[in-house]
């Protein structure tokens, strides 16, 4: 099932994407997909209603695609988690995974601009696969427990602004909590229609050119190891949203660094996950 | 006006604290403390109604203190704030604010306990003065103007787990992020009622011993000056919480450093914000 939603900022509503890939309306129905539906169950309320109600109304073509699932309570990003992108980065391959947070307001739409800030100069790209957590979880027993706490998948351009985050002093939130940081979608694909999340193919292009180009096969610790280790810290909670890392590319490895600007496109997705296009804008 | 909120975690209902010291329920009138509640002038509101209704009922005292305002969109916190802690933690004095992200869901009750996680051997102690912002904010032109941005502010316990901070790799999410690890309030004062928000005592004591004994006039980046740089970066959301830094006196700085264990008591306060206390327990 692939779950999206759609409207204006604010005042996003829940549906589905069907087999046809037209969006299907299911806001009469359910509120929205956030930590209460999904805890609740909801996502077997869901397929109970569309096996009933197949044909739930169309979303008109005009309506913006938001973000796939509702504002998470935390977004929490693995860094270096590809071993060729921790080594054009100039850092040290992590021998436990490293943890990040960006603000939950980054969450935009896949189709939404990347908003380069006020005084940016290394405004950056980074493809990557996002997790999105079914159930709360503590202190989980195993990784192989962990798989039941993935409701399922999205692409998330993880966007980063280099001198904020590496030149500004401390810890890394300033470059990468900046608005519209985080586009995510354009749909969330239930984990049970994904064959194996570890042989997923990733793919990033400005304006026409391939820049990023990897596989999850590749990450250093995969999703179910990411979810039980985070579970030892703290209490994941249904809906938040984990960016497991990017692989090479990014314009901070390039020679020379390239970053992006005003007017460039930049396009990017994950196999079975669907496909972003954001337009960069100044702020 | 001492905003405030009761009653089970989850099922959380707004109030205000009388001139008596009386909690009054207001939750028939007003859904919560949010974001939404601040941004719509709910505060004018609030002051309206309470003239024509100067005594809602009572909450029992039996009522659980929860924190005073709704789950954040943001805790965003101000790293080595004070000189003199910079100093015991053996860190250099920061040239620009050192920003950091703690999970929404640390935020807890002013008298929850402080749930020491799986596995840590050195949960520490932070009084803080936090600041509540009350309307979204973004590129402020001034430390003045953003003045006009605190909705008020209250008591913070920034518990750290300083080897899962320190120790485990990487950013300090691991030992920011752990569950229960934010209490907040008992009250939020509304910043018309500060007299001068950079003379407040903040004073902690661990079973009954004074820890911390600092005061807001010794803060290397001031409250307006944080969040005018603050919106330099992101938007500030109104109903988050900024954790402005700790003054001298955490464990880690003892010699030798002290830690907390299961059955120790923290109490801490900060002039005319109100009295915290916690008691620890084992996850």
């Amino acid at each position: 099932m692939r779950l999206i939603r759609f409207g204006s900022p604010e005042a996003e509503r829940p549906g589905i994407l069907d087999e046809h890939n037209v969006r299907r309306d299911l806001s009469d129905r359910f509120s929205d997909w956030d930590r209460d539906f999904f805890n609740k169950g909801g996502l077997e309320k869901l397929r109970e209603y569309l096996a009933i109600n197949p044909r739930p109304n169309a979303v008109s073509e005009n309506e913006r695609w938001a973000a796939p699932i509702a504002r998470p309570g935390k977004v929490i990003c693995i860094g270096l988690n590809y071993s060729d992108h921790a080594k054009e980065s100039n850092m040290t391959i992590p021998q436990e995974p490293i943890v990040f947070q960006k603000g939950s307001n980054t969450v935009v739409g896949p189709y939404d601009p990347i908003v380069i800030p006020r005084g940016s100069e290394k405004t950056d790209w980074e493809v990557e696969l996002g997790v999105v957590i079914g159930k709360d979880a503590r202190y989980l027993q195993s990784t192989d427990e962990a798989k039941q706490y993935v409701l399922g998948y999205c692409v998330v351009n993880d966007v980063s602004e280099r001198a904020f985050q590496l030149e500004r002093g401390g810890q890394w939130t300033k470059g990468k909590s900046c608005d519209n940081f985080s586009p995510t979608g354009p749909w969330l694909l239930t984990a049970d229609e994904v064959a194996d999340v570890h042989n997923l193919q990733l793919k990033l292009c400005v304006n026409g050119q391939i820049m990023q180009n990897g596989n999850t096969e590749n990450l250093i610790f995969g999703v179910y190891h990411v979810i039980h280790y985070l579970s030892q810290f703290m209490t994941l909670e249904a809906g938040d949203l984990i960016l497991t890392g990017t692989p090479a590319g990014v314009g901070l490895g390039m020679k020379p660094p390239l970053y992006l600007k005003a007017g460039d496109v930049v396009e990017l997705c994950v196999d079975g996950l669907g496909e972003q296009k954001q337009v960069c804008e100044q702020a």
